[in-house]
């Protein structure tokens, strides 16, 4: 069975500064386990897809990082984008790619920067989701909904297609872009809905032919990208890349498609969006806490602490504390969505000149002497 | 007016860690100014002692670290404790030395950790202390109280003796240790009762008379020290020095010697004993937070930062965050006095063998690729 997988790891997010930031973002980081997420991504493939057979769509600046960190993905298969450009280009690229070499491929589309806590069910998911593919399906795997999340896309199931290797298959009845409170209270009360996980499964063929339906400017600008790269895969495609459009895979493609299928995936699912969500996936001790590295207390609780350095706290409770070389971040767990926010302000404070703190200098004031 | 000064550099305190530590006791730690406290207790007797008449009175570890940061005052005035001995006995050395070199000496003697924010008058009270101190009274210097704190000793006013130099001079009633709750309310509503700030001013000869009379044995054990030093400033005391009874100034001496007077202080003094009392004294935005560093919020309010670090956060109220590059601690404001608690916890931690926290090992959680 002639799987490939294209993880996306291009993602810039914000909501887990101080650790991710513009050079190491959380796809590279390891936040809940030894490895970092691209490699638990690309791990948890395995024995399903091997290393030759998956590709990377990622920032150009991060090609070498990647090439780091998954020493056994073949050099060729890790595409650096020029800018971004929205998940529909390089999920269509990868597409032309794959059509060139195996007309037959089927790919399955990743995220890099998601926690799946059982794989095996998540390997036999890609299996069943292949199988629907080849019959012409573009396949996504939704998550059942655990409460009314407001930040993630939603899947409607319509009928059931049947089973397969023992996994329901729905056709998808619609999309529904981030609803807002109200309407997710009441997708959950209604049991129909999944969320959007952004992992899709089809053949290389279908994609391309709903690209070029739907996309057609993308679709024409990709097939001229794929040329010059079959030419030479060194050739330099960035101004035309730029000249894409850009679209998601989501608005762009599944909204507008044909014969979409949703397989249920009970995969324990985290996309880890913040440190509220890292908070959930870790491993807590008996006071409730959550800690990477050293911490003592003797009455904290229900407090994520991330830190090189020993913390000792007193009193606190439900807190996230996030230490890094030159940054610490400390604000309750119910603030983790308002970090991206906090990150901002950081920015404008340091364009800012900055005063002299507490009216002393800084390195005096904070500075021990001998 | 040929006053000395003895600068008491012994401390030990732990209630500002992680700032203080065993290696950088707070005295010599610049925790409110751009000087270590240690600096600013001797630079705040400019020009009325000169670096020449002041000694210092340190643990032996803490020599080079004294001569590092008082570079004025010459060596051989600086004494390095072989053992923590109380106050009286360091208090009496100093007094049998300046006996030896100058009969007629008047001395002050000065924790190093203190801070004073009026220090024009504090030198006019030194001045009028001498006055009185010539007369053959013990002086100390007491503190107007604000509030009922059970962790100082308290002097009750007596009799009026007079007015020196525009200040009141009283004799002192008796002396009270740290009270319990109800005592200092009730110290405070009377009204006739100081804070012991431990700054005492004498004659070298008149603490001599109380010594032999009230701590025979810590005399006679300092006049052999004194001989020793006298004959060869660098003889080893260690061995006698460590048999010297264990007596502080103000229980083996103040509360039994006669003729002790108290000038009431008005000097803005703090004993800056734990993170509120840096707080207290330190410089305060519009939202009420002291900043000694650089700090991003769009809410906090209350909050002390002492970090090298950027440090951001939000909804904070009224905490203490204090970073250093090996410990990091947070806790409310309100439980500053249980630092020193905090401190005891970590090194029974630190006995033990660290367990694997949040199920991972430390650096593998903690890490960032690339």
């Amino acid at each position: 069975m002639s799987l490939y997988a294209l993880i996306m790891a291009g993602g810039v997010g914000s909501r887990l500064w101080p650790r991710s930031r513009a050079r190491t973002p959380k796809q590279f980081l390891a936040l809940v386990s030894e490895r970092t997420m691209v490699q638990e991504t690309q791990q948890r493939l395995q024995p399903l897809v091997t290393p030759q057979r998956t590709l990377i769509a990622t920032g150009q600046d991060f090609v070498s990082l990647v090439a780091e960190q998954l020493p056994d993905v073949p050099r060729g298969n890790v595409f650096g984008e020029p800018a971004g450009r929205g998940t529909a280009a390089a999920a269509g690229l990868a597409a032309l790619r794959l059509l060139r070499e195996d007309p037959e491929a089927v790919m399955a589309v990743l995220p890099a920067d998601h926690l799946i806590q059982r794989p095996e069910v998540f390997r036999d998911l890609l299996a069943a989701g292949t199988e629907v593919a080849r019959r012409g399906w573009l396949v996504t795997l939704g998550i059942e909904p655990t409460y009314p999340e407001t930040g993630y896309g939603y899947i409607e199931r319509g009928d059931l297609l049947g089973q397969v290797r023992g996994f329901d298959a729905y056709r998808v009845a619609r999309f529904a872009e981030k609803p807002d409170l109200p309407t997710a209270e009441r997708f959950l009360e209604l049991g129909t809905h999944s969320w959007n996980s952004g992992m899709f499964i089809w053949t290389a063929g279908r994609l391309v032919e709903e690209l070029s339906r739907h996309q057609p400017d993308l679709y024409a600008g990709l097939l001229e990208i794929d040329a010059a790269l079959a030419a030479d895969p060194a050739a330099d495609v960035a101004e035309r890349w730029c000249r894409l459009p850009d679209v998601t895979i989501d608005y762009g493609i599944m909204e507008r498609a044909e014969r979409i299928a949703v397989l249920p995936a009970a995969i324990g699912w985290s996309d880890v969006g913040s440190w509220a969500a890292v908070y959930d996936v870790a491993a807590q001790d008996r006071a409730g806490n959550a800690v990477f590295g050293r911490h003592v207390s003797p009455d904290t609780t229900g407090t994520l602490i991330v830190s090189r350095r020993l913390v000792a706290t007193m009193g606190l409770e439900d807190m996230i504390v996030v230490d890094t070389d030159d940054v610490l971040l400390i604000c309750p767990r119910s603030r983790a969505q308002d970090v991206k926010q906090l990150v901002a302000l950081v920015q404008e404070h340091d364009r800012e000149p900055a005063p002299p703190p507490g009216g002393q200098t800084e390195d005096a004031a904070a500075g021990e002497s001998g």
